[in-house]
Formats: C-alpha cells, structure tokens, sequence
C-alpha cells in the first residue's frame, strides 16, 4: 500500500506568518505552494520551495482567487473563463520559477479553497483551471477530487490526475464534500481521522455520510495546514500510516 | 545596419487602460511585459502576450518593485538580495507562463521603473537580478544599459546581453542617463529623438551632454509607450529608422 | 422643479486615470468619491474633493467591495454583516477626512457596483450599509434606489434617504434596474435619456419596461462618469434639463 | 507620577494575526491602531477599537505607508508633501470612523515604522503629517519622538504633543533613537527596560548612550506588541511602574 500526502504550505504574508511550513515538510510527500494571490509572496514561495527541495517533497503549485484579505476564502463571481485561465497560470509559473531557483520544479496543481470549491460543481471553472495547466506545461499532474467537475475537467484535458482525499471530513453521497457548517461534517478527533484515511487507501473507496462506497483511485491525502493543532494531527496520521506500512511516497510515482 | 525596438507594454491593470499596447506592437521587435507588481494583471499579460505572438514581436518579462500604486516608479530601500530574486523570479515565471499560453516564449527580461534606476548604480541589486534570471533561465537575454552595475552584473553572471539605448534622454559623462529634471535631459522632438537614434545606431556609440562619445554595442532603442503622444513618436522613429534602411529585427538573432 | 445629479467620481488610482472628474463636476451637483478599496487613491481622492469644494458639489462617500482589480464589480460571497459594516465605515471615515482636508464634508453616502446591486436585493448586506452608516454619522444621507433593500434598510436605520433613478437604464416590474445584458436595458441616446430622465422628474415616478407607473420621489439622477462619451452624455442631459427649467442642485436641501 | 503607555495594535491581516492585541490592551492606556495601508483591515480594526473602548484605553490612529507587504517597514522615497498629507488623512478618517461604530473616538496619531523613522529626520516629511493631522482634526494629539523633526513640526502646527520614549531602546546623543543594527541598541532584558522606564519618568529625561541626559517631558512610553515576547515584558514593566506608584493613565489628561 502506498500513498501520498499533501498539504497546502507557503501560504504566510510579508510579516505575517501561517502555520509551520518546515514541520509539515517533514510529514508530507507534496507540498501545495500558494501562488501569491490569495497568500504567500515571493520570499514566502521561495522559502517554502527550497524546504520542500531539502526533504525530497513534490512541489506544486496552489493557485487561488486573487483575494489576499479574504486569503481565496470567499466565493467571487463573474470570472469569465479566460480570466480564470489567466490567473491560474499566471500563479503556475510563479511558482515554476522560484522553485527552479530553489533546485526543484513543480510537478503537480491543487486550486484553492473558494476557487476549488466553486470548481467542483462548476464545469466552466473547472474547464478554465484544467485548459490552463494545460498550456502551461501538459506534464503537470491535477490534483483534484474524484466525482467532481475537476476531475472530469482534467479528464477532458487529457492531463494526468492525482485523485485526493481529505483525512477529516465527510462527504455527500455525490462524493464531494459535506459542507463545514453540517454536523458530522469534519472530523476532529485525530485517531478517528487515521482511522478515516486508513480505511479510504485499504477500499480505494470513500464511504459517504449514509454509508455508500464510492470507489476511487485513492492517491493522496490532504493533511490542512493552518488549523489549530494541523502538526500534531498529521503526526498521528503520518504515524499511524506507518505503523500500518504504507508508503507514504509523491504519486507522482503512479498516476 | 540592424537593431531592435523595444517598449514597455501589458501594463493596464483590471479596468484601467495604460497605453496602446496594439498600436506600439505594430512598430517594435520587442516588448518588456509587466509582470504584475508594478502594473499589469495576468488577463492584461496575457492579452499583451497574444498581441505580440500575432505580431512576431519577442517576449520579455518587465519586473517591477512590488508597489502597483506608485507603478514601481518609487525607490523603495531595504530590500535584501534575496527578496529581489525571488519578486524577480516571481514575475519571471508569470510572464513565462502566460507567454506559454499565448503561443510564445520569454525571450528577454528588463528591469522597470526605480528598480532599474537603483540597480543601474547598485551593484548589489543588480547582481541579485542577475542571479535570478540566470536561476530561472540561463538562456534569457538581460537587458541592460551599457556602462551601468547591470551591465557588470549580467556579465558576472555569464548572461547573454542586449545593451540598451534610449531615443529621447541625455547621458551623462559616466554612461547613465541624466536625471529627468536636468535641463536637457529629455529630447522632446521626435525628428530629433530619430536622428539621435540614428547617430547611436551608426556610431555604435552613445554621446554624452558634454559631447564625449562612449563607444557600446547599440542592441535595442527603448521607446516610452506610456507617456502622451508615445505612439505618435514611436512611429517617427520607426519611419525615419525604416527610411534609413536600419532593419528592425529582435536582438536575440545577435546578442 | 428640481433635482440632483450625481456621478462616480475619484475612481482613478495611482498612474490609471479614470473618467474626467474636472468636467463631470461642471455638470453635476453631487459627487459619489470611491474610497480606495475598488477604486481611487488618497491622493486621487483629495484631488476629486478639492474640485468638488472648489465647484459646490456635494461630497458623497462611495464605499465597494475591498476589490481593486475587479472594480468592485464582482459579486463577493461571504462578507458577514459585521464585516461589511466595517469596510464601509473605513471607507466613509477615508473620505470624510480628505474632504476635510479639502475644505468640505461628508453629505451622503452610495454603495458602488457589484455591492450596490447584491444590496438591493438583499436585506442582510443592506442593513449592514445602513448600520454602518448611521454607525459613523447618523446626518449622512443614504442614496439609494426605490424598491430596494436599500431602502427598506435605510427606512429601518432612521437615515435621510435620497431616492436615485438613472438617466439610461430600464427597469423590471419590481422597480429594481434591468439586467444590463437583457436587450433594451440600457438607453443610448442622449436625447432618449435626456426624455427619460425629464419624465421621471415631471412623474415623480418611474416606468417599467412594460409601462407600469411607479410612484417615487426621484431625488437625484445617476449620471455615469466611466462609459466612453460619458462627459458628452451627461452634458447632453444637464442641459435639456436647464432648457426645460429644471434646477440642478444638491439634494441635501429637501431630503 | 504619571505616565501613559501605548502599544501598537490592529496590525493583523485577514487570516493572519499578529500580536495579542486583548493581552496588551489590559496592560497599556493608549492603543496605536493600524490604519490599513501597512497592516489592519476593517474588521481588524473595528475589532481593535472595541476592545479598546471596552477597557477604557484611548484610542490613536497609526497610520504607515501604503506598503503592506513590507509592513510599512521599508524606507520608500519619492512621496511628495501632498502625497504623504492624503494617505495620512485617508488612515486617521478610516480609523475615527471605526473607532465612533465601536463607540469611541480617536484622541491620537502616531506614525508608523519606516514613516516614522524617516520622518523624525526630514522635515517635508514632519509637517506633512503634522499638517495631515491638523486638516482632519486639530484636537488629535501627536505623539512624537522628542528632539525629532516631528516635534518640530507638531510645534510649527499648533498641535497638542504626547512625548515618546522606549522602553527598550537606547539614544543616540541627538536624542534619537539608535539604530537597531547598533551593539547594545535593545534592551532585551525585561527589568533593565522597566529600570530605564522608571528612570526616565523620574528624570523627566532621557539618557543617551554615551551618558547624556535630555531633559524632556515624558508622556508615554512604547511597548512592543509584535515581538516574540512581548506580552511578558509589557506585563512585567507595567507590574513594575505598579509598584512604583506610577499612575498608568492616557495621556490626554495633561498634554
């Protein structure tokens, strides 16, 4: 059994920090480095490339909305889809850049937060982000969640795919995920999200909120960054895989 | 007799126009794209990087000082090297990609505004510049002034150079240009701008104010494009340039 | 007879102008000054003050979305209700005191673009206007369109309300505008608008596209500023309506 | 004996907190709040100001240059007079606006970080805030560095003045702070810092690094918000002026 884990780091600003990019790098096999509009900046970004070189982590790039003060939290309408084109890859080759400065190179794209979100279910958004990785560099692997609009935007782009599932939310039963704001919808307990993320790699499947399997390849685990207690979580995890002798390994690999 | 015309351009930004972008690609061989700090946004470089893949016209990366309100015009202190290779290396890279999605490829890189101004006297942020081009890509071509720190930097550095004149502005006795608000520093004329670009073409040569001629390989003519009746002046130099029978040609086919 | 014209102005920012605030103020008797966040400067907007003062034309505030690049034209989810009271009270105070600086004050305030038009229809986002502005100085008048929630939470908050019409758009059977893209929505003529706007004025009503009569005082006239012939459009219109013995003046008189 | 503390605070950016602005609003009386332009948002700030009007501690405006990247921190040239007065009105209007909806108001303005520096030894700079300060409300107090172009230009406005010292910093014989880069420029031991407090209350003076001592009123006294540590120390200087019988109160009350 092998699998990846990837986790969204470089995301601090100017002054202002977020989260601890170094003891992440030190649990995860891919890092999802912000692009500069929603968070992180170039010093950031470089920063964060060169500890992910030091640990043999994967890079890539995480573009997001152009949205710094609402971090690309918030859901903005009325990007055309050649806009959205624009800003993806505008961030791709950011991040391309300053991880060739740091002895690397970006190997894979995860959007997000609103941006992600809203491309789930949104085809043309979904379309945009994938055409987009796409004239940027066809070799770049889309990390996107299996039965979403992602998924079938990278499939329609010919792009190669990393599938991801989260360690600690539970999903609908069209296999994306339960809004935060439901009950039941994020795991808090730590064991419990092993326990979650364990199962999903040994089904290749994610179980939804009323029990149905959906199966799915299962290539990588999103361990969140930037919450309260996000190391000590992705230390148990990371510890917990281990014990259970699965490969934690970039899926670069096999997808 | 061949040399390259180059302007700054694709530095509108969200619903504010800057220049005639279409108009000076039809007249130059060359254009310094913003990347995104000082001016431009990425749907702004991406159009700019259509129009010039349309016209056959080079692609160039134009770094500024991150500080869209003052346009990068202010010199800002403080900076260490590594903070300019990494915003350097930022828009590099975004510029690459859009350029990539355009159809095209960054052939140059230009420093703008108070960066080139500072880094023309400081060695320091001129070998940081430097740096971060030959980081992102060896094969890019610097732009530089002659007789300037960039100048030593990029050949510190072992990059490929095209040296820069400008068709409208006064030196002084040490190479660099006379400060803006010196009597006679700017050359409003447009019949004179032409002749004083034909004399630098012919003599492979810049002359000083106090008429001292500082011999220097003549790649590339800047040709403001932001600045009332740019585009007007643009077209008398190219005319005269054309009537002279000067080709006008990318400096990437010599330098 | 008489009425208020109002226009967007102070809508430039750093290098990028937008609009010719000088002539647009010869025109009208109200002035709404972007307060930085979608649009305008400090610098930009002290500069529209000092005209504003210098020609007697009311100073409004005109707080948008915290979205430079997009203008404020694109709809943002996810604001809460104290979030958007803070960025609106930031806005007002930015502009209250450069119109002081300029020798003048704060009389009205009027929600720009993409927040107006979510506003109008959405009672949380137009209480926490009008909290917010009753928050800062109960005296400001609320501009805002008739048949909104804008209005409906101006009424609630106790404010002095101006009821605004616009000179060249259609509007739906509920009294709120006509989508821009529906055809017949926007009025192109000047003499149409100017018949229009006259109309309206005479009614003390509007009309809906399908001819409904909708009484409402119709205190002040949006007059836009950005559109290519804006300046003629609004001269066009100003004077048709000193033709027809309409006074132009501020709406602080009567509302 | 009395003296007033201040702190600057509301420095934190959307997702990104800085400071512990609740621990050091119980331990200061006068609170520096970020007007936005180098750190600060809306709600931030709003956020600021209620917790200083719930602990009773007076509220300034703390505004910095439009650099928030560079936390305001860099030295940036090129501002003219005009320029400096409007964004120092934009950020004391934001703030008075916010600090009236959180039910207080703004008693004062201190300058931020590289403005600040700069300003202590540049005239234009001095009286272009002294003069911003004036426009928007001739009550504010200033806090200035004592024997900086800022008390010069206080003076030159007419302005009420608050005198700073640090509680941490040791001065150069010009009475100016030493640079930070200087042996023996910081205190970093909590009792020398709370000593040299005392020591300069009791003084009325301060005491400059080859020994001199500068006669100055001593109003208040900055404690460091935002580095590591800085709770503890504030906490300690105040438990010691406590015990010392100083009285801790805001500054408005004798300057």
């Amino acid at each position: 059994m092998r699998v990846d884990l990837n986790s969204d780091l470089g995301e601090s600003f100017g002054p202002w920090p977020m989260g601890d990019d170094a003891a992440m790098l030190s649990l995860v096999s891919s890092a999802n480095i912000a692009g500069g509009l929603h968070g992180g900046d170039p010093t950031v970004i470089l920063n964060a490339c060169r500890l992910a070189v030091a640990r043999d982590v994967s890079i890539g790039a995480h573009p997001g909305f152009p949205d710094l003060q609402g971090f690309g939290r918030r859901q903005i309408l009325g990007f055309s889809a050649g806009e959205i084109e624009a800003f993806i890859a505008y961030q791709i080759g950011a991040v391309q850049a300053l991880a060739r400065m740091a002895g690397g190179r970006v190997t894979h794209v995860k959007a997000h937060g609103a941006l992600s979100n809203m491309a789930c279910e949104d085809a043309m958004m979904a379309g945009a982000i994938a055409r987009a990785i796409r004239a940027v560099n066809s070799d770049l692997i889309f990390v996107v969640l299996p039965f979403s609009e992602l998924a079938r935007a990278g499939e329609a782009a010919g792009l190669r795919m990393a599938m991801e599932v989260f360690a600690d939310r539970a999903y609908e039963d069209n296999g994306l995920l339960m809004g935060r704001k439901k009950p039941g919808s994020v795991i808090h307990d730590a064991d419990a999200a092993a326990e979650n993320v364990l199962a999903m790699i040994r089904d290749q499947a994610i179980t939804t909120g009323t029990g149905r399997k959906m199966p799915t390849r299962v290539d990588t685990v999103c361990i969140h960054s930037d919450t309260p207690g996000a190391v000590a979580m992705a230390r148990h995890i990371r510890a917990r895989l281990d014990a259970a002798g699965v490969v934690i390994t970039p899926f670069a690999a096999w997808v």
